[in-house]
């Protein structure tokens, strides 16, 4: 967490002990607490406070997408022939707080889902979504960057097709929220999650924005809380280090920007030198070694968009590589040993390494699927620790 | 928040800030952090550790318990006559994570629900209970104290009604959890919901118990968290300071009951001398003025349990008075004005002052509901703040 957050949160753990809804005076602080960090989060997407509702984290943000999108069924949402809008579309890469959620609305009788593949660089093709839209189409949720990979999904192109067969388009930015320019309004983004401690902030607070025209439900009943839409005693000091660290991602968004993506494509350069037979997973950066070749900048949608016209498709801050005939377990073990710590898999589900579903979905055999590692890199992340990481993964693998 | 826990949250919010769920070694700071706070909540209602599932608060616990129930039918629970088991039993003076939740479980058409009343004191009669229940009864929840009123509900004896007709017994916790003695085992009860906030832990952290016979599924589908029945990143100082209040909780237990009880008593004292026609809502502590005349001590089932022998049937810190004649809405704000934070209808529910639910089912008028003021005592009164409260309290009703 930024000592910049802590320090905003600090009197929301102390002094500033009031309960927001109560109606005494000492309650106004926590509730002028919530409404500031309100217009901090919305600040960053472009979108406006009261479409910001804020969450337990990413998760829960995710899955209220999902259950609230049903819920408009009952409604008002019925297609031509009458039929109830229960169809959702996602992709085969998103996280698990979208996948297992889906699975169990299958399981509920509440949802049909269709899971749209990637292609090699994890991008879901805009006229993959065309053929799976039906009449019957509620939602279509489809991830900013992918977690794993760094892949940026054509936002702007889904969610153009998504409200010509009049769905709703959802995404989980929690991957690219403060870490791209994202603006909701100019993406067509109607609903999108994200979480404070990808961003420097707290553990365990997200949000949900819900574009203000959509009659959206609350998951989670009880008190009036965020305008009657999420129950529960606000978490006051998590919202307000949420806002904290928005306020500090938007200000530092274009430096860390080009500082992590410099350093994301040195320690690719070093890795392929290093071992030749590396291979990158996810799309690959302009000017780093082969010639980037995303199918999607030959459907020519990366210049119509790209969150903020981005120098390419992939997150700044991820590098993923496959080492072929090597373990990933192995190699973590080696490199923590030197006092580096990556990962295999995804960082959120359990302690397991079992093999990747998104490197599956890039087309990985399961050989290459546990020969590959990634690299998180952050704002802190020096010059001295890629060269550092590229020493010791070059003694290491030889 | 106390002391202890901030110190106990503070390291979880600086230098140990590994994601629990990651591979690596940082990782393992946060998720052993975890386990001692598990513990810690387990410890005070004599429940296993892996019993305790952690939540972003009371109210997620609360609509958790209820939903959760309702999916056990899809697995094995249904009557002789194959019918699913979908009714749902509470009571009329819940809190509104309860009411509004099983509303929309109505709406929804997941649940059939009965609202069993209350007598003049807000306690459940075991007899109601006992003609409510169905063969397609799945959940009775019953909160252990009320918020509003302090009532102490027969668990064991709901319990075991409950559970000689095949169904869970669900307890809202959050008002007496850490406040009195409880025990889930001695109690009979399958769910139990807690809120760190109430214990002086942190806004925003909550518990569900889950009796281990139970195959309770989760409501927030993601990561395999909190043994894959609550996804999403652990708010780790949040869960980490709920432990901690836990432990001064259990400590400070039967001191905190005889303090506050002695002040609360007093202040109950107090006021009827002053206004001679206030009336005390909701239970009446034995040897404060009228005689205790509980309708559930004439049915004997006080001495039978009473959370840990209670003197009494009204939590230690609550004083709920009616002073007919009186606006409450501007006893408040005079109150106020002498430094003194009262409050009326339910804190929990929005800033609006609607008649209270509770003081309704209790038989009030809706002008003695409007003139109905509620006190909460704690760790920090004084003798000295509770006579100055009468002092103003006087004052103010001349
Ligand atoms: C009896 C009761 N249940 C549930 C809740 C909700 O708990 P939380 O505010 O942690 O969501 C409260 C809150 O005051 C309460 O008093
Ligand atoms: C893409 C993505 N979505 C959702 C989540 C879940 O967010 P949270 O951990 O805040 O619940 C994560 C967490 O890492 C993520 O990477």
């Amino acid at each position: 967490m930024r000592g910049e957050v802590l320090e905003a949160m600090l009197p929301y753990l102390t002094e500033h002990y009031g309960n927001p809804s109560a109606t005494y005076g000492l309650a106004s602080e926590a509730a002028n607490a919530i409404a500031i960090a309100r217009e901090q989060a919305a600040d960053l997407i472009g979108a406006k406070p009261h479409e910001i509702f804020f969450t337990s984290g990413g998760t829960e943000a995710d899955n209220w997408a999902l259950r609230g999108a049903l819920l408009l069924v009952e409604t008002s949402m019925r297609t031509a022939e009458g039929k109830s809008k229960r169809h959702i579309i996602s992709s085969r890469i998103e996280h698990q707080a979208i996948l297992r959620c889906l699975k169990r609305l299958e399981e509920e009788g509440l949802a049909e889902v269709t899971l749209l593949p990637v292609d090699r660089e994890g991008l879901v093709s805009p006229a993959d979504l065309k053929d799976a839209l039906r009449p019957d189409t509620i939602l279509v949720s489809i991830m900013a960057a992918n977690n794993e990979i760094g892949s940026m999904e054509p936002l702007a192109k889904l969610a153009d097709l998504t409200h010509e067969a009049g769905a709703l388009f959802h995404t989980d930015a929690v991957q690219a929220f403060g870490q791209i320019p994202l603006d909701v309004k100019k993406l067509g983004v109607d609903l999108l999650s994200a979480s404070a401690h990808k961003i420097y902030g707290p553990k365990g607070t997200g949000m949900l924005y819900v574009r203000e025209t959509i009659p959206f439900r609350s998951m989670i009943q009880g008190g009036a809380q965020e305008k009657n839409r999420r129950a529960g005693t606000e978490n006051v000091p998590g919202i307000v280090g949420f806002g904290a660290a928005c306020v500090c991602a938007k200000k530092t968004l274009p430096d860390r920007m080009r500082r992590e993506g410099a350093l994301r494509n040195l320690l690719i350069k070093r890795a392929e030198e290093i071992y030749p037979a590396a291979r990158l997973n996810g799309p690959r950066p302009k000017g780093v070694g082969l010639a980037h070749r995303s199918s999607l900048l030959e459907q020519g949608t990366r210049d119509e968009e790209g969150p903020g016209k981005m120098p390419d498709w992939r997150l700044p801050g991820n590098v993923n590589i496959c080492f072929p005939g090597k373990s990933a377990e192995l190699l973590l073990i080696m490199l923590e040993a030197e006092g580096i710590l990556a990962s295999a898999g995804s960082a959120c589900a359990s302690g397991s390494l079992d093999p990747s579903h998104v490197l599956s979905a890039i087309g990985l055999s399961e050989d290459d699927n546990r020969a590959s590692l990634r690299f998180s890199l952050g704002e802190e992340t020096s010059r001295e620790e890629i060269e550092k990481t590229a020493d010791a993964l070059e003694r290491i693998l030889k």
